[in-house]
């Protein structure tokens, strides 16, 4: 029935329509709704605690039996630069003085965690069909861990490059992130985001340059988007922000607002958040002091200073130190619910390749 | 037989493919070559004298009677500013010492010429099918009398906003042009490059604002991307860096040489040859002074002082110093024939739509 069942095959699911994984605004809810209706439902692990992982995959593996994806980033956790944090400090000192926060005592904000080996534990444990990592892969001790776990194994590139290493060091298949996409940008062979390339240019790129099977990331958030996927060569695709807006995804309100005004040209790719270029909608702290701030500490320790603004500005009902994550294609996106938008999204994806 | 006729339909053309005109790599050859084989061609005259556009429409009209695109540019020329000229120069003068060249004496460069009176009168007489405009449309008046002349009107959009404002202003079809895109970016309403949208995510939300068909272009190299368009809303595409190492190209042999080698990572937005940002492969003066340089004057008074420096060096078969236009899909592209070329991704792409 697809043009291409590699993908369908490798994971046993229905339906080539994989759901990004986006720490922070969803949870297993958003997984079991999109497992459910035929497609891999994702939970991302990265700003989850060991205990919180377990309990989410055992509510996925309690309410549906189909195939799910856990994700994890792949990062190692800076040391803390101090000449960085006091320079990050005084660009947010007025931020600080507007709100009457006391810079001198912030307390170590939300971080991220690589994958470890307690995390790989987690996977040995519950089994996932499918786990994909983010700037790169963990160590060979840890990935072969995961394979023996049975899990197919696979990860985000944003350059053919990255494809190929990722082939190299043992993908099951590639998600080729093009530019468009919302969220944190897989980059991890270097880091000149001005050279990432957008989807359209990307997947055919990749497609041509490694075996396994490609799985098309950014700005696709409708059939439209999914049937070229399948002409560039893609086995399936992964959508994240066009789920943002669904009843499943744990999404703020503020940002739900943003989305639903989200236009085509106000997205950036900024670290003002965490430290590592992501994509999203541009709001005052980014038009401010960013998109990319030199000041801003490597990742994830930029997230720290800018929580207890988040932290005010979201209890006064403000979206302005939020990261608003979102894609080029976030106005396609609707408030459906996911099982329901996954389904139809597939029905007219093969209408239009003329395989309904 | 094509899944959408409105562009064949509209310009007369047999294939849905433009080639994108491309100054200072191409004149009547490629323009010939590929309106012969049932495509647009295009003649791109931004940097072309009256005289010379004039010469170059009378060959295209004596070895073909296919319709072909003239195409213009409509920026407004800048006064020298004398502080940015100076500080450019100053930024410049390590490689004016390198190469032994006196800094004080540059002749002015090769401009760039806006639509104008004396252009709009090789139209009037000319009287080309199709005209297209980068950088927005030329004033009302001009355009009137390009339309009167009996030529369709086409025009670059980088953004949603741009598309709408092109067809309020009486475009009969619009460009589409994604980040992806080799070449100056059409960018008129605003100047941020760093919110402009893919080509995968600009396509189906200009398709969705407009009501115009929509031609689409950013990263299209082969029949993939082709077909991929039309499965956006499509009704044609508009493909450039695939044409430039083709015999009838003009594309110097430094270009060809670094197109013969381009990789999907390998090019950025620079402003350091023209003032305006447009995208093209990495070489020596773009990682030094670029990629984009707040010294560098405005368009097109950049292009100036470089002049000498890329003479210097493509004198000693460097192009260290030259543009390097080429989109992100530079990689898909071969040496064949443009007329070739042409018809096999016509028939390339059909056999994708299941249309052949």
């Amino acid at each position: 029935m697809w043009p291409d069942t590699r993908i369908t095959d490798l994971f046993g699911i229905e339906l080539p329509i994989l759901q990004a994984p986006m720490a922070g605004s969803q949870g297993s809810e958003l997984a079991i709704a999109v497992s459910e209706a035929g497609g891999l439902g994702a939970l991302p692990c990265a700003m989850l605690s060991i205990d919180k992982i377990r309990a989410e995959m055992g509510v996925i593996r309690q309410r549906t039996n189909r195939p799910v994806n856990l994700n994890f980033f792949t990062h190692t956790n800076s040391e803390p630069d101090a000449a960085r944090e006091t320079a990050w400090r005084k660009r947010l000192a007025g931020y600080y003085a507007e709100f009457g926060l006391d810079a001198d005592n912030v307390p170590a904000g939300p971080g991220r965690n690589p994958f470890d080996e307690a995390a790989c534990e987690v996977v040995e444990d519950t089994r996932p069909e499918v786990v994909s990592f983010h700037f790169g892969l963990p160590e060979q001790k840890l990935l072969d861990r995961v394979k023996a776990a049975g899990a197919k194994v696979i990860a985000s590139a944003t350059t053919v490059a990255e494809a190929r290493w990722l082939e190299e060091h043992g993908c099951d298949a590639i998600i080729a992130q093009g530019a468009e996409a919302g969220g944190h940008r897989g980059i991890f062979l270097e880091d000149d985001i001005a050279s990432q390339p957008g989807t359209m240019a990307l997947v055919p790129q990749v497609v041509d340059a490694v075996s396994v099977p490609v799985i098309a990331a950014g700005g696709i958030a409708d059939h439209r988007g999914a049937a070229a996927a399948f002409m560039l060569g893609a086995a399936a695709v992964q959508i994240g922000t066009a789920y943002l807006q669904s009843p499943e995804a744990a999404t703020a309100p503020g940002h739900r607002a943003a989305l639903a005004e989200a236009r085509d040209d106000r997205t950036v790719l900024t670290n003002v958040f965490t430290g590592r270029p992501a994509r999203g909608l541009v709001n005052r702290i980014v038009r401010e002091v960013g998109p990319m701030s030199a000041d801003a500490p490597a990742f994830p320790l930029a997230t720290g200073a800018i929580g207890p603004l988040r932290k005010h500005a979201e209890a006064a009902g403000s979206a302005d130190f939020s990261p608003l994550w979102a894609g080029q294609a976030a106005s396609l996106g609707g408030t459906r619910p996911a099982g329901e938008f996954t389904r139809d999204l597939a029905a007219a994806t093969l209408k239009m390749l003329g395989r309904s």
